[in-house]
């Protein structure tokens, strides 16, 4: 753990990419476009301080930023440094008063690379930590929802001069659903500001040091790929994670609608998986993985299908057909498999009529 | 027209919700529920000081308030005069300024009336005008609009907790938009706060003394009916209007759809009409009304149907089979037929690719 403020190095960019990807669980967008917008902006003489949570004086103000919608539309308009920066501003406006840093609402993906391009445009730094500890589709899937916390008031923005603030809603289902009809309308993407966080609400119930897990899961893919070992078997044994299955991809079935990429893809076993057919089932983010029609792996764990040979994560909107895949699963916060935790993020919160069963837990007690 | 500021007095209260719906053109919802809690609000003894626009400062500022939404469904929801202060109050948090008076976005239907339940609970005058003359369907079609005044910051209110502040809009279409979208996912009806507006801005771009229009109205059916006499025929005498259709209701196609009650009705002709068949399409209001299948009488002129007997407006959601009707037009504020109106309210505005007639242009002229 890093215990002070320290400046992000340009050469820890990419990693932070590869290790967003991965924890991403297939969504929070590609990071291929914050990547290269950050690392220009680092050539250009900017700097990021990333800041630890536990330096949060308790009444500091934390903006909480992602881009909302489907990561597919996220794919066709391009992320801009300023389109970030809009809704920090909105909220900035609306509340009269300004931010001493910002956070990333979920570390997954392009989104958390989001908070890195704000950083800069608004000179505040970075804080180590989210409210995911990946990413997940919904507005309401947060440490801070699970907290109970206050859900608003909240900022959307466009690529044009529209900006709206939900000043209240009457629930987290509420802003769920009306941040999700306005992004829609906003064209199915839309840079946000999550409710504000108090430095103490941040240091008591964020996710603590997803920036550096993210850098750290990257730097094991680029150290693998240096000295010409697996990838995937290198990230499975420095996170404790699980390999699920390897195979091909047969099938991909993919629709925007409602604000959300969904659709599932298939997967013909190889290697020691040859003769199985493994199918998983996203909205956004990949929600349940079957081995030959049964659940093997599910929400909450983090789910990733990555490229046997480059070890990038595959989004839900990239995968295509024939990829070699390695479907693996991480360990999420405990957090989110807390009994409240699983309410808020477990199958039966995407509509799974099952018991979450932990990828991680003892054979003998999966059975 | 009355100079200064005066109480309205309780009497006023039916003209005015009478009048006003005959303003609606078939929309603005059913003023009967505000009648009923305005009523109700002046035998508790609360009154509503009726100023005139003229008596406004330069750099007073005016709420400028609605219930946005399908009419059916706001018959179905029925209206709270604290609902309606929710998105008044939410742009004075907003803008940490407060309002010194309060006008209708439109004088038609219950929508004239919610000023005066705002009046009461927030002790504020009421405005003698609005921004339509009448009513219309969708948030850039006011004089405001058509004098390009700023369209931003609205807010949006409902029934449960819920709040929503517009801070920017990139144009008057995507403030309609955004606000209905919300609109939709708050129940498809919600009381609203447009555009503050100042002193100035009122005096120079509203409809002026269109409550005074509506009471006027009012008293005129009120009296016709006390002397046993013809209301539409005095209505139409009084108010300079022309009899369009004299028939029965045969047919009516409704469906409530995007925010909107949009659909068409049929009448058979009665006495001097008998034999022609008469039809009007409506999006909330009556958009055109044809004789036998020729468009005689079209937006933005009041297209009214009134009951026969009583003279009561009859709203798009109130239609009902075997209804005698009276189709009127009475003639809307000049600046909607202004050559700049008709591309904001005239028949091109609502897709019909035909040009205005006006029901009043003499008859050699519009044959």
């Amino acid at each position: 753990m890093v215990a002070t403020m320290r400046t992000l190095q340009e050469d820890e960019i990419e990693p932070l990419a590869t290790g967003a990807w991965i924890l991403g669980a297939g969504g929070g967008g590609s990071p291929y476009d914050g990547f290269l917008n950050l690392r220009q902006l680092y050539r250009g003489g900017a700097q990021v301080e990333l800041m630890q949570p536990e330096e949060l004086a308790d009444d500091d103000l934390v903006a909480v930023v992602s881009t909302m919608g489907a990561p597919l539309v996220g794919q066709e308009r391009l992320a801009d440094p300023e389109l970030s920066i809009k809704p920090v501003q909105a909220l900035e406006e609306y509340l009269g008063r300004k931010f001493s840093a910002v956070m990333p609402v979920e570390i997954g993906g392009g989104n958390g690379l989001e908070p890195f391009l704000v950083s800069i445009g608004m000179d505040i730094p970075v804080v180590d930590a989210d409210a995911m500890g990946r990413a997940f589709p919904e507005a309401q899937m947060t440490s801070f929802s699970i907290h109970e916390l206050q859900m608003f008031p909240m900022a959307l923005g466009d690529i044009r001069d529209n900006a709206i603030v939900i000043t209240r809603a009457a629930s987290w289902t509420w802003m769920e659903r009306l941040s999700r009809t306005i992004c829609v309308a906003l064209g199915s993407t839309a840079p946000t500001a999550k409710a504000p966080r108090t430095g103490r609400e941040v240091k008591d119930c964020a996710i603590l040091h997803s920036v550096t897990r993210a850098i750290r899961i990257g730097r094991t893919v680029q150290e693998a790929r240096l000295s010409h070992s697996d990838p995937v078997a290198a990230v499975l044994k420095a996170e404790g994670g699980r390999l699920v299955f390897s195979g091909k991809i047969v099938d991909v079935n993919r629709r925007t609608t409602a604000g959300f990429l969904r659709g599932s893809t298939a997967l013909d076993g190889v290697d020691a998986d040859h003769g199985s057919r493994f199918e998983v089932e996203f909205q956004n983010e990949y929600l349940m993985g079957r081995r030959d029609g049964e659940p093997v792996v599910m929400v909450p764990d983090i789910i990733c299908l990555m490229d046997s040979e480059s070890g990038e994560a595959v989004g839900t909107e990239t995968l295509r057909y024939g990829q070699r895949i390695g479907v693996i699963a991480l360990p999420a916060p405990p957090i989110l498999s807390s009994p409240k935790g699983l309410t808020v993020v477990g199958p039966r919160a995407f509509g799974y009529e099952i018991d979450y069963r932990s990828a991680f837990a003892d054979p003998g007690e999966t059975s």
